[in-house]
C-alpha cells in the first residue's frame, strides 16, 4: 500500500526528466529532477540508486537505440563496424550525455552484457585477451567523438575577416557539407585496417 | 575614466569562473559568472561579446595549453602525432569543455591560426585539400575521445556480482592500468598508417 504505484513510469520519468536537464543545462542534479517532476527530492532518490543510479538509467536509455544484432554479423570486422556506426548514431542523438556517461564506471547490466558481446566477437576472431580492451576503446574514443562532431555547426570555422587563414578556408570549401561522415569513415577505416593487421601479425 | 580599471585581468577572471562551473557542474551562464564574481550580468556582458565570446575565451584558454612548435616538426607525420599527443594532454586537463567546445563554431583567431598550420602541414605533405579536413577530422575525434576517456575511473567496469560477464572481466584484467594510453597509441597508429597509405595513394 505504501509502494509507488508506477515505479517502473517514475524511473522511466526520472530518466527523461535528467536527460532533458542536460540537453538544456549539461548536467542534471537530484533536486532539479525532483522540482521539475514537482516531487519531494526524497521521493526521487527513493526510486533510484542515488545520483549514479541516475547515470546508469541515462546509459541504458542511451544504450538502448543501438542495434546489438550488429554484433552477430560474420566476418569479426563487419561485425565490429556495423556496431560502430549504431552507437556512434546512438550517442549522436544525446551528445551532451557523453562527457557524464565516459566518467563514470560503467555498472547498467545491460550495457556491460553489450561489452560481453563485443569482447566475445573479438575473441572469437583470435584477438589475445591483453588485445580486446585497448581495441574496443580505441574505436569507442573516435566513435564518441565524432557523435560530438556531428553536433557542431556544419562549418566549423566563421574565419573573421581580420584572420588570414586562407588554407583553412580553401580547405573547408574544398570538404563541403557531409565533413563529420567523411572524417568519421577515414578513422574507421584506419581503424579496421589496423586491428586487421593486429589479427594477421598474431596468426 | 569610465573603462575598467583591469579589463585584461577581468577578461582572465571571466574564463577562470566559467571554468570552474564547467568543472563543477558542467555549463556555465553568465548570470552565474556574475553572481560568483559579485558583479552585475551587465558588467560582465560588457567586457565579452556575449555567451559565445565565452566559449572562445575557453577555448583560447584550453588550447593555449597545446605546443604549437609541434607542427614545425618534419617529416609530416612526426608533426602530426606529437602534436595530437599535445592535444590529447590539453583537453585531457579539461574534459568536461569538450562537449562545449565541440558544438560551436571555431572563431578564437589563435585557435583558428593553429588549424591553419595543420593545414599547411598536410598540403606541404602533398595531400589534397579535399582531404586535409577529414583527416584533422579523423585526428580530433579519438583525441577528444581519448581526453575524456583519461578522465573516467581507470577500471571501467564494475561488473557486478549478478551480471554475467567474464570475457570483459577477463580482457579487463589482462589490460591492467593504463588501458586509456593503450587504446589511444592502437587508434593513433591506425591513422597514421591509414594517412600515409592515402599520401601514398596519391603520388
Amino acid at each position: 500500500m505504501g509502494r509507488p504505484r508506477r515505479p517502473l513510469l517514475d524511473r522511466e520519468r526520472i530518466t527523461t526528466t535528467a536527460l532533458q536537464l542536460i540537453d538544456e543545462q549539461g548536467d542534471f542534479s537530484v533536486p532539479r529532477i525532483a522540482r521539475r517532476l514537482g516531487a519531494q527530492t526524497g521521493s526521487v532518490y527513493h526510486r533510484v540508486d542515488g545520483r549514479d543510479g541516475i547515470v546508469e538509467l541515462l546509459r541504458e536509455r542511451v544504450a538502448s537505440a543501438i542495434d546489438v544484432t550488429t554484433l552477430d554479423l560474420r566476418p569479426w570486422d563487419t561485425a565490429l563496424e556495423a556496431w560502430a556506426r549504431s552507437c556512434r548514431a546512438a550517442f549522436a542523438a544525446r551528445p551532451r550525455t557523453i562527457p557524464l556517461l565516459m566518467t563514470s564506471p560503467v555498472r547498467a547490466p545491460r550495457v556491460l552484457e553489450q561489452y560481453e558481446r563485443a569482447v566475445a566477437l573479438l575473441r572469437d576472431a583470435g584477438f589475445g585477451a591483453d588485445e580486446v580492451m585497448p581495441l574496443l576503446v580505441a574505436l569507442e574514443n573516435p566513435v564518441l567523438g565524432s557523435a560530438l562532431d556531428l553536433a557542431a555547426p556544419e562549418s566549423m570555422g566563421e574565419l573573421a575577416q581580420d584572420t588570414p587563414t586562407p588554407l583553412l578556408a580553401e580547405a573547408l570549401a574544398a570538404v563541403g557539407e557531409g565533413r563529420a561522415d567523411r572524417a568519421f569513415e577515414v578513422g574507421l577505416t584506419g581503424f579496421l585496417d589496423h586491428a586487421r593487421a593486429m589479427r594477421a601479425a598474431r596468426a
